[in-house]
């Protein structure tokens, strides 16, 4: 195996053609064995073989720096840059991550995990490199679906201006993970299909050598028909315009002529755009067949491609899904919004009973939200089905946009809380922070899925302006469903468990409710009671209940899966001062102050002590003050 | 005057093109006298005084949805629809606000503040009518600088692909607030500058009639250069590549051509962009000349075109630009970023002093945030130089790129507090709020303008990440320099004012420092002694001085102008709770859960208490506990 011998880039540049290409059939072997057990982000790795192979053998990390946009299709560089044998570890605890990772290899320059960011990093190294006068590449390896990202669309303004060396490798497989929209997206397919520029392109020219010149202003206009022959048969106008030097398209599974454009490449001053076309899955069947099923495989059997079906109770994703389908059909003032993750926010279903009511915008939550500011302004209900994380893009057009002219935005916020394998990038945990000081706002997030579905008719149903309703990556608790939706009553929260005379109450939200009951059981069973309380509107709080609590003068433990600064349990403490109310004991759990790393989302959460335990642990610290308020 | 007669835009209807253009005139000069008077965008609303009249004329508002990019350029469309008799009032505490408002017109039917969000609420507008069945007309104006922001590519990519029926104007101007940077800039300067595309277009067009057909092939292939010909002739190949239907470039300032060409527009299915090329300042020469200084301008005298000066001692503004022109003189890392700011955060004389350290990426705080990061992670020390209120649009990247590989990025966040007469759209009153739970970042405000050069030493020789100073809009106090710059220790406070055996502690950030420190006086005087503390390190806490404090039992009040919800406040609270102090009285005071619209700043503080009187209630509210711990 040629693969066995490869424990940094150096060890392939003495390879010839054909060993690298056999080396991409090792690598595309081990790829799909390795990932049949963890799972990961098997197509679009096995998309970019010999892209990666071609970079690591011309250029030489990391001294010349690749930037993978969003990293999870980084697998291939890992394996390169002396990875392989961590491959059994990979997204768990303590093991490999799934995305480029600084402290993992000096060949890892740019992490990410949220898309569109590569180009403005490699305008930054790119510049740091001019001004220390020194005279390495910079390569950004980019995907179709996050060049429409508007971040990307700015770096992409600012480099063609200023027209430093940098290299953008537009790795083109027409998916970001749902198929792509858009106008860019559209372009790029009409170069795609193209392939009869390069025959006209000689034919005209010799055409053109024959026109007699008839003078001077004739003379011009042959340049100028030249001029645009160029645009015409570098296919890459909307590149060229943009300040760009464009290349392409060009096979990103023929290693040869990937090799002989990259030298092509290189030969450009200035800014370059190098097309490449790859397919997603490219050498799994499977994979190749079902790109976006298979974009975050989980473990699978090779020879059938049977993935490991998911166990237990629905997610709530896919409660969510079905809820609005019911909505939908008795209003029809409800509208879909999605940024490029039709699947992941369940709504398949959905985009397949309402196409004209299902609006996918790409990779590009600014102008999702924005746009829903301005459909919820005409009267109608759009519901902006994000993930937590990706929702940090759009935080001014939610402040700005929405919430200062308070409209009907309906914000679906799914994977709320830890996430799991992808670790600390997609994390959604810090929404209630950078939300909650935002006016106009009201905040939701269900214990249960019966909850999910009477908070998403309440959402309909309200016209008080924006809200939003946030909810966990996890399976359901298979409680009964109500036969029909209710509206639950703004700013209002549940006693799910009492006792005579309790000591303390907890107020949890989402998934810790469940933590809290149980803590409440183990403290029974000491003698120690307490209130469970469902404290399901974490904007606004519901001040009858906290005025309650604090008259029965109740210590209180707040818990939530999220920043614990600037979260819920922080409003209830401000709360308090803001009446005047000095004589709580008061303890917030929540995820503190830095940045929790990849591994399984229980591994997470007992990291950071969201377990029954601690709850357990807190109520006694309060003890034992009890007191009753004049 | 025709001007005199004019009260909704039904009025003009009847007009001829000549009483049209005389109309203008009187508004041109309308503009010009009150504007002397109050102040306000007087270059940008003189460069569209045509443009607005075409479109109310041809167009009928409210029925149609004029959307005004950022809307300070709406003061033409405020004349035509009625409140030509409110420019007294211009920006002035509840008198009219600057930007468009919901509130004051059933004409203004988007209102912004933000750039770049027009064209994601005209699709949004667009869709909901086409949903509904409507046939209104959605017509978007936006500059030549908002367009280069990300959303609006964003929304660029969206339209052309969905084909919805809409117009956007590009109000091409050259200029955002600084003369514009970016490729889409050259692009349109290329448009702009290129004449002969309409005299090649008919002479290669009968030279390609002149060629025999030799067959299929090079018979397509001349199809071909005359479907590049149209790119070429029409100048618009980024749009039309885009999706867009290309019309212009047409003078801004000629009526007749202007009402010609959306005659012709109107006639386009799809989305058209209509490229019209305008002049700032139009018709007043020295807002001509200088549109720069022009743009937001303060009092002025018609005839010589002086403005008001400033009085009183230099802004934070100016005195951040010169402290970084002496801190870069001595360490070349330094270079600063603006996004198309470099005037308003006090860059100019950086950029003269040291062109190449001067980065100006266009309205672009996505890419300029991610770009530091990768700056920083290269060894310099970027300066990102941003308002508050446009640092929300590069929350994410202040998060997930900056923060989260904790790379030595240094904010300058201009603008923190209230702003005055830009109001609710311009407050820089979250920032706390949305950085504070982020992991990794320090955040600092100086009470004094010494404290702020401090602060940039610290900041400039601060290795442990990402690292906020921010500062408001205001005067500076006057204090005395030191003649050198020196580092604080990182968390630490400062007691600007004490007593012995106090009361309380005020914890005082930035401005507010004075207030407690007269809030003190006053106190004395009423024989109650309080400590007053420069809480100058909003993150990290100084813990040391607040467990101190805990220790002498003394009450406090926090005072900050930012969101009480989630902000500086709030953080004192967690603290305690974190560490299990049951027995404080805290009492924050803040910016309260609701947008504060514009006014002088001393109103829009005295609106929300924070004011000296305030703290003296406050403190006096908390008595007489004075307890001391065990």
């Amino acid at each position: 195996m040629l693969l066995d011998r490869i424990n940094e880039p150096g060890d392939i540049k003495h390879y010839s053609v054909e060993e690298l290409e056999l080396l991409a059939q090792e690598i595309r072997t081990f790829l799909i064995e390795k990932l049949s057990v963890t799972g990961g982000h098997l197509s679009s790795n096995l998309g970019i073989v010999e892209l990666t192979i071609a970079l690591h053998y011309l250029y030489n990390s990391p001294v010349d720096k690749f930037l993978f946009d969003v990293g999870h299709q980084s697998y291939v560089h890992k394996i390169l840059t002396g990875r392989k044998d961590r491959f059994d570890t990979l997204k768990k605890y303590k093991g490999m991550s799934g995305f480029i990772k600084r402290n993992e290899s000096v060949h890892d320059v740019w992490e990410a995990g949220h898309s569109s960011t590569s180009l403005s990093a490699a305008m930054g190294m790119a510049l740091a490199r001019d001004f220390k006068g020194e005279s390495n590449k910079v390569i950004a390896i980019i995907g179709d679906g996050a060049m429409t990202g508007g971040m990307a669309l700015e770096a992409m303004n600012h480099i063609g201006h200023e027209k430093k060396d940098l290299m953008v490798v537009l790795n083109d497989n027409e998916m970001s993970i749902a198929p792509n929209v858009g106008a860019i997206h559209n372009y790029l397919s009409r170069i795609r299909s193209d392939k009869n520029y390069k025959k006209a392109k000689g034919e005209l020219e010799s055409l053109l050598k024959k026109i007699p010149s008839i003078g001077g202003t004739l003379a011009k206009t042959a340049e100028k028909v030249k001029d645009s022959l160029k645009y015409m048969v570098v296919s890459g106008v909307l590149f060229e315009e943009l300040g760009f030097n464009y290349i392409g398209p060009v096979d990103g599974h023929n290693l040869p002529l990937l090799l002989e454009t990259f030298k092509q490449a290189d030969k450009v001053k200035g800014p370059v755009l190098v097309h490449v076309i790859t397919r997603k899955g490219k050498g799994y069947l499977p994979a190749e067949e079902d790109s976006h099923t298979w974009h975050g495989a989980s473990s699978y059997k090779i020879e059938s491609g049977q993935m490991a079906k998911a166990v237990g109770n629905p997610m709530y994703t896919e409660i969510f899904g079905n809820a609005l389908i019911e909505l939908a059909e008795k209003d029809t003032r409800i509208i879909a919004v999605t940024p490029a993750m039709p699947g992941g926010s369940g709504l398949l279903k959905f985009a397949k009973a309402f196409p004209n009511r299902m609006i996918d915008v790409g990779i590009a939550e600014e102008h999702a939200a924005t746009m829903c500011a301005a459909v919820a302004g005409e009267g109608l209900k759009p519901v902006f089905a994000v993930y937590s994380t990706f929702l940090q893009r759009a935080y001014d057009q939610t402040l700005h946009d929405i919430c200062r002219m308070n409209l009907n935005v309906i914000f679906a916020i799914d994977r709320a809380g830890f996430v799991g394998g992808d670790g600390e990038t997609h994390h959604g945990v810090y929404d209630i922070a950078f939300l909650r000081h935002i006016p106009n706002i009201t905040i939701m997030m269900p214990k249960d899925e019966n909850e999910l579905r009477n908070m998403m008719y309440t959402a309909v149903h309200y016209d008080g302006g924006p809200i939003a309703i946030r909810y966990p990556r996890v399976n359901t608790r298979g409680v009964t469903i109500d036969e029909t939706m209710t509206a639950l009553p703004i700013g209002t929260w549940e006693v799910v468990a009492d006792a005579p005379s309790p000591t303390a109450a907890i107020l949890a939200i989402g998934p810790m409710v469940q933590l809290a009951e149980e803590a409440a059981e183990t403290l029974k069973r000491e003698g120690i009671h307490v209130r469970v309380i469902n404290a399901r509107f974490i904007k606004p709080l519901d001040e009858t209940m906290l005025l309650q609590l604090a008259k029965e003068g109740l210590n209180l433990v707040t818990i939530e899966e999220a920043s614990v600064k600037g979260g819920f349990g922080s409003s209830v403490l401000e709360f308090y001062a803001d009446r005047n109310i000095y004589d709580m004991r008061v303890k917030n759990i929540g995820v503190p102050d830095y940045f929790v790393e990849h591994g399984s989302l229980n591994e997470q959460r007992a990291e950071v002590g969201l377990a029954a335990e601690r709850i357990v642990t807190e109520v006694k610290n309060l003890l034992p003050k009890k007191r009753q308020r004049a």
